[in-house]
């Protein structure tokens, strides 16, 4: 980590929901300094200058929902750890090139043996230029999850909990007990046995609870809600379609009677939408694939109207991600990915996560919602870092957070990555891939 | 028709989307008018002073789907003329009670015989204290609509338009040829056969054309608001399910690329939402059944969210609002009303419209989406006058408009109609029934 200290000139900055200019952006040690600070107690300059040349500079995107790249899927525990390791590292170091400097490895519906092996490579890990973008601990999504919304997942691993939270880490085995450094997001459906009483105990451990995978009913995702979960996964897709008397978990995005949280931590901010205008909005986020195939345009717009605040851009993105067309691994099942690049379980019309890359999903949720630019990128960066209640040193370009950045060109009219930095470090794009 | 000058003091007037005090409404011969051509060209004051006591004086409301009530349904059309035209009047008179100055007396899919009866006596009329609440013309909701949404229409009379303009003039007779005047509204489902390339027909006749009853899926529905739609019949109920893949027709209200409209008649409001936001806005209206129980109070919610311009409040009642818990007919067959005033096609679980008032509707919109009372009360006065392309002289409080008006007390925080005024005249408000 450099001991120099940086400073970003002729930058719009992205500060406080607006993109400024003439402020400056200084950094030292991988995190963002207080100038102040030097010029009084130091006495200090900067010992390097980087001249933005006029493109917003934003924190980098953080991906709460990937389950690989590059051929390498987070749920195969084929090989030797150091095979799987190194797996790691590579699509921690891919991700870099689109901007992600923070993701969630994860881990689709496995057995104990499986989390066993792979989990205690995906704790919670520091960005740098060698090893990658910042684990945040992996997203475990399923095994608590229901049959008939099963997506791609493998049912046979699927279980209840009808014995309680013992029951969660006889599944996951010890890495359970370590919370957010091991287990940032789990996916649980909350009407499976036991689950929804599991919620608060989970929360405890410091793991943020989404709710996906599931056929429940809205008074259900409420339920859940009410015991501590604070996410949907995958909004629109592997859940009840939107019925009339009973929306099902969509329409937590219309409920009006939540308990108001004490904290905004965790929690999206108020919007004008929100059942209280200055109290933080007691909705849960949601992940929603803005690859404009598994959610179509409209119904992004929809969920956009009713929760903008809540909006997390993930990728679902899986070991086909930089891969072109052809059959692929995902949990151990076959996938095809076609010309588009969506991906199909192989030989059915069931969509089994993408081969979208971050910075797209901000780049077609802003040309779906028209919403600002400011808004597509908070999506992808504070709304996310919120939900995983680290926004002190993530998503933000506040003093004492991470120095990773993204440094994007406007001038076509959308937001094109230019730069990437991971922890105060610059990294070589290559050329073209971005 | 009074020649006298009516002048309203101490009331809360709904002007120009505000509620406003220390202003006066003026009236004569059944019209609202600007005083000052009073002062300067005939030195007149006011013959009568209405004192309001502090109520609020919004604009009558308007109810555009609305099968029936007190045991009578305009789609039956047995006995005589004289008969049904006394049952017209019934429901007319009674609709009064409500704060329902004027309605679109609603027929379910029939065959013609039944249309070229009772079609002829649901033309344009104006409201009066004797005949009841204005009637702006038939709503005829079918039969061009999807046997896989059929809900409690007869799928036997069900057709298609493979001929074109002549399909339906066959099925409705001479009244179609009268345009507006006798129909005001059609339902069609916008995928059955020749449907969607009749509707600049129909809209060139002064009809306003709604889609409804149908499976369509997104494209088809936009295609069709292309073609002229400008409404949706009881947005979520009779339609797809919310899909991820196609949202369907509720798709609509998510939907950014249709034509901006040159006009504002016919069309919605801009809002936050809106395409354009100061240009009337492409989508269309929507009615929604505000009962509790047709659609659930999460998804009014996400609609209001989407798209507040749009909303129309409808009260679908059928021959059982009015009636207690019973068994009745609608469009010949048989409906159960339960305690809490659902209906059902008999021995099913298929809703079969309600026995909901306007006013109730007006009441829970207000709750359900925690909107102002202007926007409450707009959704069931300026809204359907809009939808209708008769702002000119109904749903506002404008110089010209036809004086209906409602007298709301919300001292209780819901508004509860207190005083009723139809064509410049006051009725008589039954004692408990409102």
């Amino acid at each position: 980590m450099s001991e120099k200290i940086y400073k970003i000139v002729n930058a719009r900055l992205l500060l406080n929901h607006e993109i400024v200019e003439n402020e400056y952006l200084w950094f030292q040690h991988g995190k963002i300094i207080h100038p102040q600070n030097l010029f009084f107690d130091a006495h200090r300059d900067a010992d390097e200058i980087i001249d933005a040349k006029g493109l917003i500079v934003a924190p980098g995107f953080i991906d709460t929902q990937i389950n690989g790249g590059y051929g390498i899927d987070f749920a195969d525990n084929e090989g030797s750890v150091e095979k799987i390791q190194q797996d790691i590292n590579t699509v921690a170091k891919g991700l870099l090139q689109y901007g992600c400097t923070a993701f969630c490895p994860t881990v689709v519906s496995s057995a104990p043996a499986v989390y066993s092996k792979v989990l205690p490579l995906l704790n919670q890990r520091k960005g740098s230029v060698q090893g990658g973008a910042e684990i945040l601990g992996a997203h475990i999504e399923g095994p608590f999850i229901s049959v008939e919304k099963k997506g791609a997942h493998d049912q046979t691993v699927f279980r209840n909990a009808k014995n309680g939270i013992s029951d969660f880490d006889d599944a996951y085995g010890p890495e359970l007990k370590k919370g957010s450094k091991a287990i940032s997001i789990m996916t649980v459906a909350p009407e499976i046995d036991g689950v929804a009483d599991c919620i608060p105990d989970l929360v405890k451990r410091g793991i943020t609870v989404a709710m996906g995978h599931t056929a429940c009913r809205i008074a259900q995702a409420e339920e859940a809600v009410k015991q501590g979960a604070t996410s949907i996964t995958h909004l629109f897709n592997a859940m009840q379609a939107f019925h009339h008397r009973d929306p099902g978990l969509v329409g937590v995005l219309g409920a009006a009677d939540l308990p108001i949280p004490s904290s905004q931590i965790g929690h999206p901010a108020s919007s004008l939408t929100s059942p209280s205008r200055n109290k933080p909005d007691p909705r849960p986020f949601y992940g929603i694939i803005c690859d404009g195939v598994h959610v179509h345009p409209n119904s992004v717009r929809i969920a956009y109207y009713s929760h903008p605040n809540g909006a997390v851009l993930v990728t679902d993105a899986l070991s086909a991600m930089g891969l072109p067309k052809g059959t692929y691994t995902l949990g151990g099942r076959e996938v095809e990915v076609d010309e588009s690049g969506a991906c199909y379980v192989k030989g059915t019309s069931t969509l089994a996560g993408c081969t979208v890359t971050i910075d797209d999903c901000v780049r077609n949720f802003q040309r779906f919602t028209n919403c600002s630019q400011v808004e597509a990128i908070e999506a992808a960066t504070l709304h996310p870092a919120r939900l995983l209640g680290i926004e002190d040193r993530k998503g933000t370009l506040n003093v004492n957070a991470d120095a990773d950045f993204v440094f994007l060109d406007d001038s076509t009219g959308e937001l094109r990555v230019k730069r990437v930095f991971v922890a105060g470090e610059e990294i070589a794009l290559v050329n073209g891939l971005v």
